[in-house]
């Protein structure tokens, strides 16, 4: 019999348990073994609860019980969540999280540990939800040269950006409805600036190029700036406004950012709608990938953590290894990257605009402003410009 | 140094060296030690070919090499893969296949037979060329009662359909065209009357309910009367036509067939365009899934052998085990299953239908004919009114 503890009862871990429940027979089937939660660890009581007896508060008493193998770390944040799954893996025992702060802060250091006590440190969960992308990039595209990422890998912002551009509402108002909906928390700024998908396509990049990348050094920007009046000219381009999350890696060179981007209906991004991630992978050869699924939620999240645990449950006592080295990986000047903008400028500027952006595709809805596209050219070239143009209403990049 | 041997210097195999050679070092640093291709197996002769002294035409060279632990079986057929593939299992070498046809008569047999001799038998390129869908579901989807499959399996109809779709041509032109490309083979019939994706959807199916699924007992429909009028009503009712291989496990009840389906705008597949794959699983934890790629294709199909390849290599002596047990899973009557079905008849008809078929939604395009969406009903009653309807012209069912 498999025991596991689950550190962390909220939203994720109460859905491990429910996973491991509900789904007993079919996961002792393909495990080969039954298996049980036998302990839960949190602050909190959960008097009536029916789980109350599983509920310790003291680690120790986890880490002390030789029938605890696994453990699912579904806590969230470093303060805690370090020095606990730290202690566990010193003790030989293997944490599978979804806490993607950890592991962008901690991974490579943790993965060492893991790998010293002959364990494992797991993290399907930690990017995209549901959706398997950790274990098939360690496994699936282990022969491929990753040369690109480009991820939707944040629910809330997508949900957002999917109203505004099906109803025309404004940011505000579906902030406000995604709020009331629990889709947002009530600081949003982690989910609307995009620092929740900076985290985890630094986990991406870093298994991209087996070093680390530090989340720090990504060009981050969030949606708080997109109006309805940018859905407006989106749609008559037959364009998709989308929190894009990009990692490209071109003969070695690493380039990586968050922010919204302009697709076109052609891209496999382009559907990926409401509160689902899409991951599109592009190997050298394998070409063309891509994942889908509900990047968040109680259950499709604690049913990554839990495929993890069953992996560690048929292979206790070794490593579960990835490469991801302490060696850090130097970001090159996303200034170089050449890419199309979208930009909307006030009408009296248009001729101004023209000339400046030589080439350029026009196109207008009213008489108060006028919107292009620039042709192809580096962002370097593009900052260099734009700040001689006078009333820019909007700046989008567009992703080819 | 892990040493491999290719069965089989085809498309595939000639993928599986080229893949293995030209990303040497970075599969290398992920499995942890150097691999190599030492025997290709293969009757022809290849004068000149720069793998020359590496062409063997006696397998006993190769499983008589304590050095060789891993096959890669990319023959295809049976009568030559089957024996050879036992053999190599039975001297404890792991095979990894892209063989559909052996996968979905053998699997079983082949993996248990793996298993006695601690080795492993993967076929990640047996579905979907190089969409990572075997292992996904062996390990990332280990925790879920997954529902149902429904896949664009066959690149080869999906490029036929989508060229019919965009180009309004004629299936026969499409075909030719297909064939002139490589794309369609001489004979076809494999592809285009579903017999491909039938053996494909009986390898999920069979993971799925981890029994074995009869392939031959499938009902499989073909697309060689589709026509291009029947796209121009997909098209003003806004769906799609695919071939979708469909799986559905309802409370242990097992339902599986191959067959053209119209799909709407807002369903996962309705973008799988051209020769990509599409595979949208629903797991009772996960909620929708969605993997995508290249369903076909030399080095796409052989970077997912080479995965296989890579997970043997990190687990020489021990078994990657699935479950697919023997045991035969009994397929439930398809005609039980509710849906809506697309019907064109000759215009006289129409009152006729209407009636028969009440509360239809009815669409036309011109004078000579009239075509309808049927509410939803089971297959069998579907059938038992469709043949008191005189002129029908195309009856095509709708998955929602």
């Amino acid at each position: 019999m498999i025991k596991v503890a689950v550190f962390g009862y909220g939203t994720v871990g109460s859905g491990v348990v429910q996973v491991i429940d509900d789904n007993n027979k079919l996961i002792s089937d393909r495990i080969g073994d039954g298996i049980e939660v036998k302990y839960i660890l949190d602050i909190k009581d959960f008097p009536g609860d029916k789980n109350e007896k599983k509920l310790v508060k003291d680690i120790d008493i986890i880490l002390n019980d030789p029938e605890i193998n696994i453990v699912c770390e579904t806590m969230g944040g470093t303060r805690f969540a370090y020095p606990y799954t730290k202690s566990a893996l010193e003790k030989g025992i293997s944490v599978c999280t979804s806490n993607k702060e950890l592991v962008a802060a901690y991974g490579p250091e943790l993965l060492e540990t893991a790998k010293k006590n002959n364990c494992s440190y797991l993290f399907e969960a930690s990017v995209g939800g549901g959706i398997p992308i950790i274990r098939p990039m360690n496994t699936s595209l282990a022969p491929e040269n990753i040369e690109k990422i480009t991820g939707i890998l944040n629910g809330t912002t997508n949900y957002m950006l999917t109203k505004m551009s099906k109803e025309g509402s404004s940011y505000e108002d579906v902030l406000k409805e995604a709020q009331a909906l629990g889709y947002a928390e009530l600081n949003p700024e982690a989910d609307v600036e995009g620092f929740d998908a900076c985290r985890k396509i630094a986990i991406l990049a870093s298994l991209m190029t087996g070093k680390t990348v530090n989340f720090e050094e990504i060009y981050t920007e969030g949606i708080t700036k997109i109006t309805s009046k940018d859905f407006e000219y989106a749609k008559k381009m037959g364009k998709a406004i989308k929190l894009l999350a990009i990692a490209e890696n071109k003969d070695g060179e690493l380039t990586a950012m968050v922010a919204p981007c302009m697709i076109g209906d052609e891209h496999p991004l382009y559907n990926v709608n409401g509160v689902f991630n899409g991951i599109f992978v592009t190997g050298n050869m394998v070409d063309d990938l891509m994942f889908y699924g509900s990047g968040a939620g109680k259950l499709p999240t604690a049913s990554a953590v839990v495929s993890d645990a069953i992996e560690c449950a048929r292979n206790l006592g070794r490593t579960l290894d990835c490469v991801w080295k302490d060696e850090k990986m130097t970001l090159s000047d996303r200034k170089d990257k050449e890419r199309e903008f979208f930009v909307r400028v006030d009408a009296a500027q248009k001729d101004n605009a023209l000339s400046l952006f030589e080439g350029s595709d026009g196109v207008s809805l009213d008489d108060n402003e006028f919107a292009f596209i620039t042709p192809k050219m580096s962002e370097r070239a593009f900052d260099d410009k734009i700040v001689r143009l006078d009333k820019v209403k909007s700046v989008i990049r567009v992703e080819a």
